[in-house]
């Protein structure tokens, strides 16, 4: 199995139709990646999710079950969601070709890429948790495709560019942060920014939406985290430290 | 409608699942296609074809039935055969790409994309009589994509050659910040840091070399720098305002 596929998650969030549990279980082995995270999935396990799932039985018993999607995604370096509408805020945003391009370059990563409900695809903050947008190129005038058959598209592209190619050098000298360093580093910097009165928790707009835009487009490693947690330490040192910290 | 999509008629030979006919039908629209043709489907029309449909109703119902092959293919200039398997007598064989690149260059003929059965693809003699055989690339322990899926992936690569993709994918809202500005804000930095006791100026290290790396890297826009620079002030007030600010 490709190495650059070995690392790359699909996960399902809140799936209403076992139906499309099992066509994207089947969808990725097709393509070659079988780790499947399914989020709060409505109806599972269901036999309509087997019967999907045709000969990729393996991968749809494999499959884990979360109830969040913090859990989902933890140890990931980079996480993409797919999105078909365009948001107020805009966010970085990939063609299924570049996320792929992307995913060769970050062989040795742990990568997700996330895939919304049925009816209204991923929630604004879902999306707001992501290093970048997927959107695939579709019809304006319909440009809503099934998830299960997104999934399709997706990782035929990522078999095309990743499959065989001979696997790529990594192209970063140390692993990035995982989501959970940036998002203890989030909500260190909002504590901050409340308590020395620079945002109004009351009425906090935009800025923090735009700071971890930010952040998770600098995709610091481990490091750079630290640094920057120590500089909030340093600058406004009443923090109490939280569990685990 | 594109000219080229306009010209591509979709092809389901003997489907079994008329799910996979909704499939296949809504697989299409997303892409900007519409011509299909069914050749002896099993159930149809069906609501499992319907409901899998979804908002492509009018491409189902505007579907043809065919009793023969050679009715669905009349009139077309170019036909292609999509195979999972390798053939006794070898035939051309091209990648989903490949067969959009050539329906750009054939824009103004009628060109046919046949799909086999669920169980058993296409026929040897079904697949002689194409020009050309299709094969997505796929994983080799289980190559065998669900015919509505395949459906999908080979649309959306006529759709990302030949379709007027609408609005440009990957645009960034604003424009990123001039590097003096990105100076500024490092400059300021700096100074908040050894004011603070972060940074002892006599022997800084590699501190600010990081920072500099990891800014320059975030490439923020002039608003992310002026909210930066804002909490700069606010957590360490006592600057005195610089010349030219």
């Amino acid at each position: 199995m490709s190495e650059v596929l070995k690392g790359i998650r699909i996960v399902l969030v809140e799936t209403s139709h076992p139906g499309n549990i099992g066509g994207a279980a089947r969808a990725m082995k097709t393509m070659g990646l079988s780790d499947l995270v399914l989020v709060n999935p409505k109806r599972y396990p269901d036999p309509q999710a087997q019967w999907r799932a045709a000969g990729a039985q393996d991968v749809l018993e494999s499959a884990r079950v979360c109830a969040d999607l913090s859990e989902a995604v933890e140890g990931c370096h980079w996480v993409v969601g797919t999105s078909t509408r365009s948001r107020r805020i805009p966010w970085p945003v990939l063609s299924p070709e570049e996320v792929a391009r992307q995913a060769v370059e970050r062989v040795g990563s742990s990568i997700a890429i996330l895939f919304g409900r049925e009816t209204n695809g991923l929630s604004n903050e879902e999306l707001q948790r992501c290093h970048c947008h997927l959107q695939i190129p579709a019809a304006p005038e319909y440009p809503s495709l099934n998830v299960a058959m997104a999934v399709q598209v997706v990782c035929y592209e990522l078999h095309k560019l990743a499959g065989e190619s001979g696997d790529a050098v990594g192209a970063w000298d140390r692993p990035t942060a995982t989501v959970d360093q940036i998002d203890g580093l989030i909500e260190h910097l909002e504590e901050v920014l409340v308590a020395s009165g620079f945002l109004d928790a009351a009425n906090p707009g935009q800025t923090m939406t735009r700071l971890r835009r930010l952040l998770s487009r600098t995709e610091p490693d481990a490091t750079e985290v630290q640094i920057l947690r120590g500089i909030l330490t340093q600058l406004h040192p009443s923090r109490p430290s939280g569990p685990g910290e």
